[in-house]
């Protein structure tokens, strides 16, 4: 058995539905295109009704796309470039309290999805993005057991120990003060850890786990790091 | 020698002058109270005239305040608290081109002078955090051999060798990618890196430095190091 007793890595939940976390505020969403349900759908792919005497057609989702979070994309991308920007990402993502994701997290989804390197999210990496997004969500209202909205101690230690990371109660509790931190320090270590901050934190322990696992090459939990190797390890991870 | 040949560790110049860079916007400062030269000054003390006569008085300077920097600080204290928050200190860190701090950089700034760990700035605390971008800022402008206003390669490399530390080109071209990204990833390497940045780089690599050398015992540039330390060093870094 591996040290970190983590043999398949962890991953959220596969499959999601709908809920509070991350979803568009009330009234987006269905803003800047028709209602919907206003275009008809065969086998998955919508088209639109033929264009003449309508106004001047509102940008069409692709081919087989989701409608609802097209329309949601349109609705943020206020530059209307087609991307999202860092900013406009931002307000695209939205806490259960309806508080907007901290900017860590949006650059870390941004990193993570923006395959082509632009810098921006086309909605080809928007819908990759959501559906991770939500997939969190799911994950995240499993381990809030006393559904308060927020992850305590005892949840991300549960959730981390699910996920197959064999941590120490100090370091999680360390977790739970750096990523509480945005609350303000004062209630730090508390342990109320939004969506956002418990989606950034599980994150990080995968990648400083990952990283640390290309050097552990005889897998017992040590590793030999040379200085250059060891900044150039964290730089890269943050 | 020590292996990372950086002996009495890097230092910013010590003395500081006025100057664009992390400077109040113009108008700010002389705002919410007297102009400069109102109150009479005995000894590097301030003091305010009798107060019969005039209207309700202006939060004074504690004696030995800097009289510019205290109104600059009532000016960004919006909520007129006594202390800054994060947001509140980030709109009175300014870049050379008046663009607001990085909000990673004014976290830094607020981690390390918010000595009394309550999550805000008192007015002393913010005297210590001003003088030491004044010597950032004085470092920045030297390094900045072109004048361009902003870090390239060639730059950065010769502060860092300056600071003594000893670092391949790779790294610093890493360094440059990560801290040049919030220009957008398309100049990203190109070596734009704006005063924050530079800070928030040269500060990584100062604590990353001395974490490392907490573990290099032996000071011979490696370290052994287990999976939770690992996390925690990192994790406790950022």
């Amino acid at each position: 058995m591996s040290y970190y007793n983590n043999p398949g890595g962890y991953r959220p939940p596969p499959q999601s539905q709908g809920s509070q976390y991350g979803a568009p505020p009330p009234g987006y969403g269905q803003q800047g295109g028709p209602p919907p349900g206003a275009y008809g759908q065969v086998g998955g792919y919508q088209y639109a009704p033929p264009q003449q005497n309508r106004p001047p057609a509102a940008p069409q989702p692709p081919p087989g796309a989701d409608q609802q979070l097209y329309f949601w994309f349109q609705a943020v991308d206020t530059d209307k470039s087609g991307a999202l920007t860092t900013e406009e990402l931002q307000k695209a993502l939205i806490n259960g309290d309806w508080s907007p994701f901290n900017i860590e997290t949006v650059r870390l989804m941004m990193n993570m999805f923006d395959t082509d390197n632009t810098g921006t999210i086309t909605f080809q990496e928007f819908a990759g993005l959501w559906r991770y997004i939500e997939d969190w969500k799911k994950c995240f209202q499993t381990f809030d057991a006393d559904g308060s909205g927020t992850i305590n101690f005892a949840e991300l230690k549960n959730a981390l120990r699910t996920f197959g990371y064999n941590l120490s109660d100090n370091f999680i509790n360390l977790l739970i003060k750096k990523y509480d931190k945005y609350g303000g320090k004062k209630n730090a270590g508390k342990g109320d850890v939004t969506f956002d901050n418990f989606v950034q934190s599980c994150v990080t322990v995968k990648t400083l786990t990952d990283a640390f696992r290309r050097y552990d090459t005889d897998n017992d939990g040590w590793i030999l790091i040379n200085y250059e190797q060891f900044l150039e390890l964290v730089v890269n991870n943050r």
